[in-house]
């Protein structure tokens, strides 16, 4: 998507051959492109959240073992795969709960067998790295296609009118390598004439949907308005929502949907309002093995600090920190929460849309019957 | 209630006969007590909120009264009436919603009008000033006796296990002149001896529930955490809330009630998950004249950089404002939503506990039904 006008994925190597990333730390007050020289920087860059968002971080993941591969050891065959192994675990660890990054590297390992010399291992984990990434990209790509179908329906029964969307949180490109999942079918609107403007979540305690949401947004010249977590119901009550598009985290077979902390009382306010409420997500997100989102999706509990210190920027340029609530209190940050099948309206993935049931889910994806 | 050990109201005149008011703006990083000499002073404290909230924006102004009263010209009673007239209307121009303001101005003249001479007139308001600070908080504590009987329900199905409470945004004794609406009945439980915990939404736009609900319980003692305004559904769903308490701006007679902004998202998630919502208030907050909330409360539109920019302690303990989206993005900021009467198990008020119904409030309110 662009920035400044010009096209950028949110991780590429450049043209010396180093891998590049946009340090989504510094954003929304500043652009910044970081370049990532070893394994070792990478595991840093995932960990400390220079690189966040499902695809983004598997992508990341399949680049940091292709670097992991160029430093390895040459003296034998069995070092230089203990070495990547080992590299793979640390990898691994850095956010233990991201689905996308075990897909990553369990897909790089497998990839990295098909080479006999160290040499050919080499230039596999590069390609695959790269596959991995336009695979992302285009997934996203085909989400936003799906979802254009949706928003050109409402735009059919409201001519020339603006279709107002919400969305929680981030799940734009800068989640994923291009496109973003929630955002692609508004980018596509967008970039279809469809005059749409999007309702920004702020998605506290984080404030991704304030700092990279409305950053993106803007930078590809999409209209949009931050508003306080608290307003969408009040929006939809008002018929000032004509359809909501989040991400998610993990998908579960029956179609329960773990996401941003918050998405669950948006689908509460659209279902008691009629307002259409779709996720999209590339397919790496279901997990076919769960049925229950409530009861065996673990909830990662978070610090208590990004609930009581909130950073932004002053008003002479600097970035800082600042305490919202009394020394003394206590804080909790679930990250996530459930939303219940029966409150979604659709699923919106690479193959297409579906409603968010086992048996719908199952006629998309029949190779996971079994 | 207590701040350090002492008992304090948000309102009182001092030993030297001067008006005292708690400085809101400086919580919860100081507590500052402000001394207000004059009406002018007063009109300043209400319109840029060092005092706030429905009852004590009432109480403030009939204060007001008094000291304009006894700053007015004593040449002749038509002059002292003129000046109290004209101070009157300054006093409602400073925050024009808020029903208890008009409440407490309209019943002060009247006050005034029992008194012949001048001196009578200004004794008088001095007395009603204190008689509407004392209902206020008369009326406060038996909303907290009341919700009592809630609080003490639930303890009986879990015995010596803690009653979890969840409120959104501050309606406590700085709300009002002592006790509170919807934190009146954890105090007279935590009082009793119950054992309580508060989630605290913090309240965004502007943070009422992390500076100044957390700051009131933390004096108290009473045993509280901070969570984002996104966390209440998860809580929800997993059994973690009890009951749910939060106040009112304004209750229409067939009992939908306007409240903070995302004062309705809580009240699905609680109809969702079965946990009781109750809605505490005193009857000043009614409005007989309405009967549909959605399409009758105007709800006012407020500034985007309440949205936009945050204000909280730095490090080194200086108070500053951070920016936390782009400089480019525009937000929207409502202040208030409306929470249909069919979400709302029932509501408290001076009077006792009743459905929000039209049939309910009128037999609480028989006066009302001509």
């Amino acid at each position: 998507m662009k920035v400044n006008g010009k096209s950028y994925r949110t991780i590429w190597i450049n043209e010396q051959g180093e891998l590049n990333v946009i340090n989504q730390l510094r954003l929304p007050h500043a652009f910044e492109v970081s370049t990532l020289s070893n394994v070792d920087q990478v595991c840093e860059a995932i960990s400390n959240m220079i690189v966040r968002g499902a695809g983004l971080i598997g992508a990341t993941a399949a680049y940091g073992l292709w670097l992991a591969s160029t430093q390895a050891p040459t003296d034998s065959i069995d070092s230089f795969n203990a070495y990547i192994q080992n590299q793979a675990s640390r990898l691994q660890a850095t956010r233990p709960t991201a689905s996308n990054l075990a897909f990553a590297i369990k897909r790089q390992l497998k990839q990295l067998e098909k080479g006999i010399t160290i040499a050919e291992k080499i230039t596999l984990a590069k390609a695959g790295a790269q596959e991995i990434a336009d695979e992302d990209a285009h997934f996203c790509r085909q989400i936003g296609q799906h979802g254009l179908d949706l928003i050109q329906e409402i735009t059919i029964s409201k001519p020339g009118k603006i279709v107002n969307i919400l969305t929680h949180c981030n799940a734009g490109w800068l989640a994923f390598v291009d496109y973003g999942s929630a955002l692609s079918p508004i980018y596509a609107a967008h970039d279809a004439g469809i005059p749409v403007h999007v309702w920004v979540d702020e998605t506290r305690p984080r404030n991704q949907g304030a700092s990279l949401t409305a950053w993106e947004l803007a930078c590809h010249g999409v209209s949009h308005s931050l508003i306080a977590d608290n307003v969408g119901g009040h929006l939809m009550q008002h018929g000032m929502v004509d359809i909501i598009f989040t991400g998610a985290d993990r998908v579960t077979r029956n179609g329960d949907v773990a996401n941003k902390i918050g998405t669950y009382l948006k689908a509460l306010a659209a279902k008691d309002n009629g307002v259409p409420f779709y996720i999209a997500f590339p397919s790496s997100t279901i997990d076919f093995s769960l049925n229950n989102g409530l009861t065996q999706i673990p909830i990662e509990e978070r610090s208590e600090e990004e609930v009581r210190i909130i950073s932004g920027k002053l008003s002479n340029g600097e970035i800082a920190s600042v305490q919202i609530c009394p020394d003394n209190t206590g804080a909790r940050n679930w990250g996530f929460d459930v939303t219940p099948a029966r409150l979604i309206t659709g699923l919106v993935c690479e193959r297409g849309i579906c409603p968010a049931t086992e048996s719908a889910l199952l006629e998309l994806f029949p190779e996971q019957t079994a």
